[in-house]
């Protein structure tokens, strides 16, 4: 058992960089998470174990990062009835990016993969606070809480551009 | 008020066709749904007050499906709290539906939008399940079961290649 | 009320670097301006007011610029009846333009988003001049000095080469 | 002379059942018009004389459309100092619209067109009315009802899909 | 056991029409194969299964063709050390096949996937034989007369054009 | 030897209906052709024979058409010293006509192809035509003639869009 | 009149590093080139008097480069007779090259455009010599001896890895 | 003759970076192998040779990388009834690697390329290997022995997270 309520893993520890925003972004939040590395393609059995015991061991919402040919987010989907959150990761081997969004985001009817933008970490985390709180109210109102904060620092660089003497009567 | 907890809502009646696989999957599942049409472009306020009320009118869940350039679940996700599910939709005016997959995918960090395949509003429902899954048992347990018809229906289908003669000991 | 006439706006303060460029040739061109800091996402009621309000202020055109899943200028557009020009902004978490590009350009039947080419902010601003010049015959006559300094600028670079050596007897 | 604010030309009389969109809106809003074919490549003195002439004929804006490697907007852009607005057509020998778009949009810096979605020449007419009513009144406040009866059909079609049967109470 | 030594699998019956082809070259030069359904996200202990049996059952080589988010072949391979052939499939849930290329193709380091162009089933049975030709004489004699054939049928093709009234003196 | 001067190849039967248009204006500009089916991936030796003897049998340009993995403009290029125009032709095989036309551009600096448009055959015929031209005065002026008469067309189709009632002063 | 056979154009003096290329091959071949900068979109008078003298210039031949919605090859080739090479430059304003591509290789039907490889000028001289050659034996010769070095290079690079110490009988 | 049963070629000296990878996983896997520059383009006699004396020389396998219009693989596929594996590589005068990438996977029916990832030379050794593991129980034992090292980096690389202090109950 974990007290983690989020899992996030990774295909390669070469995406920790972008993963762990991810966690930072969740930490923020107050919400434990656990965080390792699970490779589809190097560990099949680990990934198998992994998602198969997921809801078992106490996790609620399972984050999954990944490049290139990125089947970590689907296949984990595939074992696991917990909502899965994927995270295209613009890896080395990618192409731009494109093999990385594509092959999580286009999954067949019946095993869906919540994918946020490339490299967007943060976004999973924040997308993943945003699930518990639908039904704990102290997640949601930090939810609230922290999009108040984004409109706030886009405000505060509006009146920072007066200050700097960029004309606006807005 | 509603009894619905997740509201589904497109950008165009034309849409319909798409986004009613979301509203099937859901009653199949036991999960009371609202469904309207919602333009961001041709109903500003509109999207405006849906997203601001959707929280307070008992919703916990959007599902959000538009085409071209999709701005709808993107901007509900900006103005609620709640978890939205973006559905790009294939639509006439899109280019074959990058439009809608990136323009609804490639949230900026603080907002995102859990995007599922293009067209794919049957895995928006399902999705959806899956998150009230994390609070509620009964509902975990349907998505569970769903997922097992769904294996046996491709093992059915593994037993009629057998028996229409296709070679195959496994 | 505001004297200028055209509003510049920006989902985030890092597309200053390229959206100044948009000011820069209005105020060559002695076109006044406005600018500022709007985000489609993180602020939809200042945005809303922004786009509500323009006309009313006295601006006749806006210039909106974003990257990634840009929705501001078709939001904005959506809400004013004023003309409005997209720049796709290149931003760090766009994939190579193209997000930035079809969610500006690909607005739906009805509202119009004036697009200009990625990263092309100046062209905004030339535009926004055009757009004025044509009930203002002065700022027509600064329009055609500005593409006859262009003319003169390629023509010098012409007679550059020949005296650089490279053979031309054009 | 010409009473006609609006001058309509596409690259080949193929692209009429695109290009007509803008004509039909431009009727609509109460603004003259003229339509013709020309083209930049096989016609290039023609195209010439059109741009150098439309402003001494009393043109205000041009509207311009076509497909695959479509120079049409961008040239007359580069002879004309009036605002040029181009439409990407998906043409029978274009390849899926990109070639169309992207010869379109990416004017370098100095001579900008306007540019609308694919196929959007409907879009066309409406920019060039909001252009128009910038300076024009009555033409604003037909751009101002246009919206407004976009935003009832959205509403209507809200209260039809409830009609229907459809679960609401939005 | 299997007296089979090519396994092909597919995703789901749908590809059946596409994945045939394999199997028919293989008869064609005489080759034992098996071909079932295995879905890896919805069977995804079937698939396991399949991958972890296969060479202990007596295959040699494993054909595998899915289609978007195509995760069969990768994950075939990633559990088996035979060589596997992926077969990218344009399925109606595809974005043109880019998906389901990207998707297969893009393998990390360390688990490798043959993959064929879009659709292409049976240059994945001919490639199979190719690779049974590198230790089975009998095989590669197979494989060199097929590809005789081909020759032929081109030659006769060209034959066939000069009689048709076509010029040629080659 | 052949009396032809240019060469029209195509990687296989299906082909046809595209090149035959090379071969019609050919024949409508006066130069004498050879039409024939060469393989470069399944008659690599005819193909290797066709583009060695070409000069020598007095063969000036040669015109290639193929789709997919285009590889037959690019092979005979880098056998013959003479110039090659290739045709990327959107087969049934290609992804929409991308592989065709990046297969046959992208040659490495030293065997240069002349690429033409996707499935454009009639412009590798008038390109051949202009290329003749650059030595025969007669060719020349009938590139010239046909230009003009495509500017007839458009001018023609211009003065029947007046005659069937759309408006135009120009 | 010019005693240049090939006249060497570019959109913007940003240009010459890639176009240079074109004219250093061309002095390799022994052949008169001229070189100058011509924009479509800043000159459109200079462009059309390039075009239109340049055959009675005594040119043969017209190479040239443009990036991003790049005209200029194709407005040269709809207003000369004579042979156009266009090279696709991947300006600072291009995105990734594509539409530098598109633009140049679209081409409608009548004005072909013989296009080379993203930033090849190197082979769009060669591709002007080839062309010279059709009526030229002496520069025919001279693209097959540069051939033939090219040839030389990679056997000797070939025997290089030999003598460094990999393997190779071949 | 060649003790070698691998042969490795490239269509340039600047592909060794990246082919380099292919040899060092054969000889890490103990594969007798061959290593050669032989262009398409280039030479295509030699590459003719080269393709036609394979099987007889002792190969079993060849690989071949290239890039750009990639044509080496295909080409080499058509003359030898041996297996080819195909390595797209991203060379300099690559589009992002899809011209390397699709002009190597598109090969028509009949002449399949075993296509591995972009730049993924290392992958080619591996495939290589395993294609010989089908007939050499003694090479089968060494790829399953070196996927069971990947399998233990991953897990070490996973026990590493946890004693930098990353939560993790897995």
């Amino acid at each position: 058992m974990t007290k983690a309520t989020v899992g996030i893993i990774m295909g390669s520890r070469s995406d920790l960089g972008i993963m762990e925003e991810a966690a930072d972004v969740l930490k923020e939040l107050g919400i434990d998470y656990e965080l390792t590395v699970v490779s589809a393609h190097r560990t099949p059995e680990r990934m198998f174990n992994y998602a198969q015991n997921a809801a078992e061991r106490g996790l609620k919402i399972i984050i999954a990062g990944a490049g290139g040919a990125a089947h970590l987010p689907g296949m984990v989907a595939s074992i696991t009835h917990l909502p899965v959150i994927g995270v295209p990761v613009k890896s080395s081997n990618s192409i731009d990016g494109w093999d990385s969004v594509l092959s999580i985001l286009q999954m067949p009817n019946g095993i869906p993969v919540a994918t946020v933008a490339l490299n967007a970490a943060k976004n999973a985390g924040i997308l993943a606070a945003q699930i518990l709180g639908t039904s704990d109210g102290k997640i949601a109102e930090r939810v609230i809480k922290f999009k108040s904060d984004l409109k706030n620092k886009i405000e505060e660089s509006a009146e920072n551009l007066k200050a700097e003497g960029y004309p606006s009567s807005f």
